[in-house]
C-alpha cells in the first residue's frame, strides 16, 4: 500500500449516463484529513494508427465538447466485455473500411487520470485490406483523410494536432517503426 | 460551418462540482435526427517537461480515479483567468521546487475530446533554478523523482508510462530538443 493512498470513506453516485458515470468520493488523505474527489467513470476505448504505403489514415469528426472538427486517428469505445484487439478491428472496419493483417499493441494509458479512469488501448495497424463494416454507430458522422507518415509525424511533433491520443499514437508508432 | 456540425437544441446541467461540471446536450445531427452528448467541462490544465543536466523531473502521486500511484510530469489546473505560462511556473515551484530560466510552449491539446473539453497546455522547462513555493495545494501529496532523459524517453516509447500527457510531453520534448 502506497503512503499516498487515499481511503474511500463514502461514495455517492451523481449521474449514470450512457457513456460516462459520475461519482463523488469522500476520501481520507495521507495526513488524516478528509477531502473530495470528483470522478468520471468511462468504460475505456481503443485508438489505432493505421499505416499503409507510408500513409496514415485519420478520421475527421465533430467533437461536441470542444465544438470543433478534429483530425484524429480512428478510435472508439469498448463494448462491455469486449477485447481491445477485437474492438480495434471493429473500429477500423467501421471508420475507415479496412481490416489489418497485422495489429500491434503499442501501449495502454490513461487520458486524464486526474478526474477520469478512461483507459486508451493504443494499436499500430499494418497490412490494410479493404473490409467495409456491416453496421456503423448511429449518430457518428466522419470523413476519412490520409497524410504521408512523415507529414503526420511533423504535425504531431510541431504541436499542430489537437487530439492527445493522436499525438501519443503517432509518436509511439514512429518510435516502434524505427526499431523493427 | 462544417457539414458535421451538431446544433445544440437543449442543454441541461447535471452537476456543478469544484473541478468539473457535467451537462447533457440534446443535439441535431447532420442527418436531422436528434441525439445526446454527455459532456464534462473542465477549466484546463498545464503540464511541463522539466529537463536539467539531461534529467527529467517527475512527480509520483496517487490518482483516485484509477486507484494507483502514477509517474507523471508536473501538471496542474489553471486558476480562473490564469495565463498558462504563469500556471506552469507556479506548478513547477509548487511540485518540484524549481523556477525555469526558459519555458517553451510545445503544444496544446485535448486530453479526451470525445466527452470532455479539457485542454492541456504543454511546456518544456529548462535552466531550472531552485525556488520553493510558499503555498501548496491542500490535499496534494506527491514525491519528486528524476530519470535520465533517454530512459524517460525509452519508457514513454515502449508503453511503460501510463499517463497520456506524460507520453505526449516526453516525445514532443525529444523532438523539439533534437532540432534546436
Amino acid at each position: 500500500m502506497s503512503v499516498f493512498y487515499e481511503k474511500t470513506i463514502n461514495t455517492r453516485s451523481i449521474y449514470e449516463g450512457k457513456i460516462i458515470k459520475v461519482r463523488l468520493d469522500t476520501v481520507q488523505l495521507p495526513n488524516g484529513k478528509e477531502s473530495y474527489r470528483e470522478i468520471v467513470e468511462h468504460g475505456g476505448a481503443v485508438a489505432i494508427v493505421p499505416v499503409e504505403d507510408d500513409k496514415v489514415y485519420f478520421v475527421k469528426q465533430f467533437r461536441k465538447p470542444v465544438e470543433k472538427v478534429l483530425l484524429e486517428i480512428p478510435a472508439g469505445r469498448l463494448e462491455p466485455g469486449e477485447d481491445p484487439e477485437d474492438c480495434a478491428r471493429r473500429e477500423l472496419a467501421e471508420e475507415i473500411g479496412f481490416q489489418p493483417l497485422e495489429l500491434k499493441r503499442l501501449s495502454s494509458f490513461y487520458s486524464s487520470p486526474g478526474f477520469s479512469n478512461e483507459t486508451l488501448y493504443l494499436f499500430l495497424a499494418r497490412g490494410l485490406v479493404e473490409k467495409k463494416a456491416e453496421t456503423h454507430d448511429e449518430g457518428e458522422f466522419l470523413e476519412v483523410e490520409t497524410l504521408p507518415f512523415q507529414e503526420a509525424l511533423r504535425r504531431a511533433s510541431a504541436g499542430e494536432i489537437e487530439d492527445g491520443k493522436t499525438i501519443a499514437g503517432l509518436l509511439m508508432a514512429a518510435y516502434y517503426l524505427s526499431r523493427v
